[in-house]
C-alpha cells in the first residue's frame, strides 16, 4: 500500500459524508476522494444488477485518481456487491456492512438485533448473514424503511410526521424485544432522534460510518499505509449530477469547500 | 405521419403508466411502446442538464423503434427540456405541460390556480409560464411536494400520514384561495382523496394525463396519423432496470403483460 496515495470514497449521493466525517475524525491528515453518484441515485430501490454496474463504474473511476483503499461508503452497494468488487479490482476495498454487524453483536446481551434499511439492502441478505456468521445464535429482524430518505432528503428530521412513520416501521421490531437496531443506511444517523423515540428505551443505535472509520485505520496500519507526512490534506468531491445540491445538503453532514467539488460523467 | 406505425411514450418510471392508461382509452386501436428509464429514476430531483441527457436518450431510442409521435409523459422532463427535444427530432413530440395548463385555465373561475410537483418541475417555471401565456391574469401558486412520490411508491395513498404531508404541502395554497390545482407530476392523481381532503372543497384538481391523450388525438387526426386497420393493438414496455418492480407496481396503474416488458441499456 503507497502510503502517500488517497483514500477512495463513494456513495450514491451525500449520505456517504457521514462515513467520511469518521474518517476525517478518525484519521485526520489522510488525503481523501470522494464520489457520489447524484445523477443515478438512490440505489436502494434498484435491482442488484443495476447497483453493480454503477458500483464497478464508480469504483473505476476512484481507481483511476490512483487511490490507495476504496471505501464502499453505500449501505447497499455493500450489501449487493462487495465479494464482486473485491474480486474485481486489486486494492483493499472495504464496506460498511461487515464493520456495522460487528458492533451489533459486541453490544447485544439478549442477541435480538434488527436491522433497518433499504428495499435492495435488507433483500440481499448481507446483514442477515454477516450477524449469523459471527453468532449462529442471533436473532435477526429486518424492517425496509423507503421513506426515511426522502424525510432526511426533506429536512423534516425532527417533526412529527416523521415520529409517526418511524413508530409504523419499527412497533413491530419493539415488539419482538430487540435490544440493538442497526442504522443499515447512511442516511439514518440523522434520524437517531426520532428513531429513539419510536423504539424501546435502552434499545442501542448501531451507526456503521464510526466502526467502518476504526476499521480502517486498523487495516491501514497493519499494511503500513498510513500517511508519513504532515502535509495538510487534500478532500475532493466529485459529482455525476450538477454540485449545487450536493454541497448544499451535503454542507448539513460536514463542511464542504464548493471549489474542491467536480462534476464527471460516468 | 405514418398511421401504422406506434406512439412512443417516455417516463422516468411507472408514473406515465398513468398516461398511458388515457391514450388506450382515447386511441384504443394504436400501437404503443413505453420507455421507463427505471434505472435512474427519479428525475424530479436532478437538474435540468442531467434530465435532458437522459431524456435524449430515452428519444433515440424510441425512434429506433421506429415511433411516429413521442409523449413525454414525465412533468419534469416535459417542463425541462421539450423545446430541446423538439429542436433535435424530426416527429412531433408533445409534453404533459400545455395541456394540463390549458385545462385549469378553462376551469378556473377566479383565476387562483395551484400547481404542485417535483423541485425540478416548479423551478423550472414551465407551468407557471404556461399559464401566464394562456391568460396574463392568471395568480399561480406552487409547492414543491417532494414526499408524494414515495409515498405512492410505498402504498400508503390513503393513510392517515400522507393525508397530514397533503395538509403541510397544501395549507399555504388553500389559504391562498386557489380554485384549481393542477397535479404536476403523474404520482399524484393517485393521492386524488388525500390531496382533495387537504385542500379547500371545489377546488377542482387537473389531471395532465386526460388532456394530454385528447391532444394528442386531436393532433393525429389533423395530421391524418390514426391507425388505419382494425388490427389488435401491440404494446410493448421497455425499462432500464430490471423489469419485475416496474411491473408489479406498474399493475397498480394499468394491466400489464409480463412477456411484453423488456429491460434494456441506455
Amino acid at each position: 500500500m503507497d502510503r502517500e496515495k488517497a483514500i477512495g470514497i463513494f456513495d450514491s449521493g451525500v449520505g456517504g459524508l457521514t462515513v467520511l466525517k469518521e474518517i476525517i475524525e478518525v484519521l485526520p491528515e489522510e488525503d481523501t476522494i470522494y464520489l457520489g453518484d447524484t445523477a443515478r441515485l438512490p440505489y436502494g430501490t434498484k435491482s442488484p444488477a443495476t447497483v453493480l454496474k454503477y458500483a464497478l463504474q464508480n469504483a473505476r473511476f476512484l481507481l483511476s485518481k490512483d487511490i490507495k483503499l476504496l471505501i464502499v461508503a453505500c449501505n447497499t452497494a455493500s450489501s449487493t456487491c462487495l465479494p464482486q468488487l473485491q474480486a474485481t479490482l486489486s486494492i483493499p476495498i472495504i464496506g460498511v456492512i461487515e464493520p456495522g454487524a460487528r458492533a451489533a453483536i459486541a453490544r447485544s446481551r439478549n442477541g435480538c438485533i434488527g436491522v433497518i434499511g433499504t428495499e435492495t439492502t435488507i433483500n440481499s441478505g448481507a446483514y442477515q448473514q454477516a450477524l449469523y456468521s459471527l453468532n449462529p445464535n442471533t436473532h435477526c429482524v429486518t424492517q425496509i424503511c423507503p421513506l426515511f430518505v426522502p424525510l432526511v432528503e426533506e429536512g423534516w428530521e425532527t417533526d412529527e410526521i416523521t415520529l409517526l412513520v418511524a413508530r409504523r416501521y419499527l412497533t413491530p421490531l419493539r415488539e419482538v424485544g430487540i435490544d440493538t437496531l442497526i442504522l443499515g443506511c447512511t442516511h439514518y444517523p440523522r434520524l437517531k432522534s426520532a428513531i429513539g423515540e419510536a423504539i424501546a428505551e435502552g434499545v442501542a443505535l448501531i451507526d456503521s460510518a464510526r466502526e467502518t472509520a476504526l476499521e480502517i485505520r486498523r487495516i491501514m496500519e497493519k499494511a503500513g499505509g498510513l500517511k508519513s507526512g504532515k502535509v495538510d490534506p487534500q478532500r475532493y468531491y466529485y459529482v455525476t449530477d450538477q454540485p449545487d445540491k450536493f454541497i448544499k445538503i451535503g454542507n448539513r453532514f460536514l463542511p464542504i469547500d464548493p471549489s474542491q467539488v467536480c462534476q464527471i460523467d460516468l
